[in-house]
């Protein structure tokens, strides 16, 4: 397997590639990123600094021997909305390039998208399947909808292997946050923990879909390893997560590292972020994904404690 | 109303021009084409041949006086198959300058976009409604289905005033075969009325969901008329249409024109058309249409005998 990863800079993409490197049949791996990536101490990693905006980029990253391609690398919700012309650019005319650079330099290749349950959104079942349709209520999700129905129409022309996973809110990611609308789903656990002031800028009955970095990583890891002939119709397929509300994770908080912790988080609502993050479903059936191996987390307990623990090995 | 018409060489672009200038409220109307449109003799009306492929084109067309553009120019589903960069370039591209021209030159103004029911495909309900999630089995249902999402996203953010229809496969259409997969609809109606040789592609048993051409410009006269508050989430309408066989449609030639006309019809399987086409779906639920107060056809006859009607009057 020769892998490429946009986005390599970022949390998921660092994790995917230490994750891809455990694996002997990994024999190079190039993580790109706008800014310049850092990456294992690994001889079959190189790491490329470039702009996806730019045509001429993605004809460079790509190479004949190209076999996997994970596109991480995104414009976050908040900035796609306060910017949308940087939104339209990398999370539209970026995936294009890329989509085109490996059709016409390496026919067949995977190609692994990471959308985003923000492709739903308007007047919602209780419950989301693979058949709801998307109603974006974000330049985001838009942009994400946008890229699903060319990886799989770039698929159906045998341009690309496609694979879409559409990720639940990664949470709790490491590391600032960002300018992504749900960032405040991390900064409510995370901040705590390292004993400083987080801000939770919407309701605490609103419901988020969740899902670990760890689940994340794995799931991106094992659509790889899956055939062409086991996804129909459509190469898209909704990751397993858990529903859970900003009052059950605050909850969780408590139970798993006390009550200070809740106490460093204040409410401040913020009507942009809360918009966003409203608009967006918070239960799926996931069958089509387990029936193809992806797998989901336990409990939010579960997760915090995963995150505790990883923060004491970073110490 | 200060309107432009893009696809205005089209059959359903020169009807529509007609049907808007017997309102005294336009003030000037535009016909754009790749090819020199011709036009109604009337003073208020501009002839533009230009190629919406460059990104210059839509910035010519569109001014700040423009209130209404109507885009009806693509690409279409055979041709785009076939072409996959020309649809791209066309379906989409073309598309997102249009909506980028009437953002920065005529922010807020009124854009309409010809969709198709080429938009579904894969494992469809029975009948289809405005929840269906889209899953195009054709680079053109894929290049609407982007090019929807762009519309309900620039209208979201108050850059144009979007409306999606969603047309039914459009029969009777005079003139001559083109290069849309569903051409056989229309051509083994209109062929063997002109006494003229025609060939059909597909099994008598596949069910199709047509509107006549008078019901489609009907309704995208009305579209304007229309307040943006009467739309929801989504800007996106399926237009009402009728379910219909091969056989229904032939079996009603013969009762309108008679047997003589049948004869006329030679049944030659193609694989491609049969493939795309069958990946259509064929029943709608239109509620949400006909409360807009969107029209549809009564009966396939009516359909064959207006198109008589209109072909005598013609000559």
């Amino acid at each position: 397997m020769q892998v490429v990863i946009t986005g390599g800079a970022g949390f998921l993409g660092q994790r995917l590639a230490h994750k891809l490197l455990q694996n002997a049949d990994v024999q190079s791996l190039t993580l790109a990123d706008i800014v310049a990536p850092s990456g294992p101490a690994d001889n079959r990693v190189t790491l490329i600094q470039t702009d996806l905006t730019d045509p001429q980029a993605a004809k460079n990253l790509i190479t004949p021997q190209t076999t996997v391609v994970y596109h991480l690398a995104a414009v976050v919700s908040g900035q796609a909305e306060a910017n949308f012309d940087l939104g339209m650019a990398v999370n539209c005319a970026g995936t294009q390039y890329l989509l085109e650079a490996v059709r016409h330099k390496a026919a067949g290749a995977m190609f692994v998208l990471a959308s985003s349950l923000a492709v739903f959104g308007g007047e919602l079942p209780a419950v989301i399947s693979q058949k709801t349709a998307v109603a974006p209520q974000s330049s985001y999700g838009t942009q994400k909808a946008v890229s699903e129905l060319w990886v799989n129409d770039y698929s159906r022309k045998g341009f690309v292997d496609g694979r879409v996973l559409r990720l639940p809110t990664v949470c709790v990611r490491p590391g600032k946050p960002n300018a992504a609308a749900s960032s405040f789903a991390s900064s409510i656990i995370r901040e705590p923990i390292k004993g400083e002031m987080a801000v939770c800028p919407v309701e605490p009955s609103l419901r988020l879909w969740l899902s670990s970095p760890n689940a994340v990583v794995d799931n991106l890891a094992h659509v790889n390893r899956l055939s062409a002939d086991r996804f129909g119709a459509t190469r898209t397929v909704n990751l397993p997560g858990i529903t859970v509300s900003v009052a059950d994770m605050i909850a969780a908080l408590e139970r798993v590292v006390g009550s200070k912790a809740v106490e460093k988080i204040r409410y401040e609502p913020d009507d942009a972020i809360a918009k966003i993050v409203e608009s967006w479903p918070s239960e799926f059936a996931v069958d089509r994904a387990l029936e193809l191996g992806f797998i989901g987390d336990r409990t939010f307990d579960d997760i915090i404690k995963a995150f505790v623990q990883e923060q004491a090995c970073i110490k």
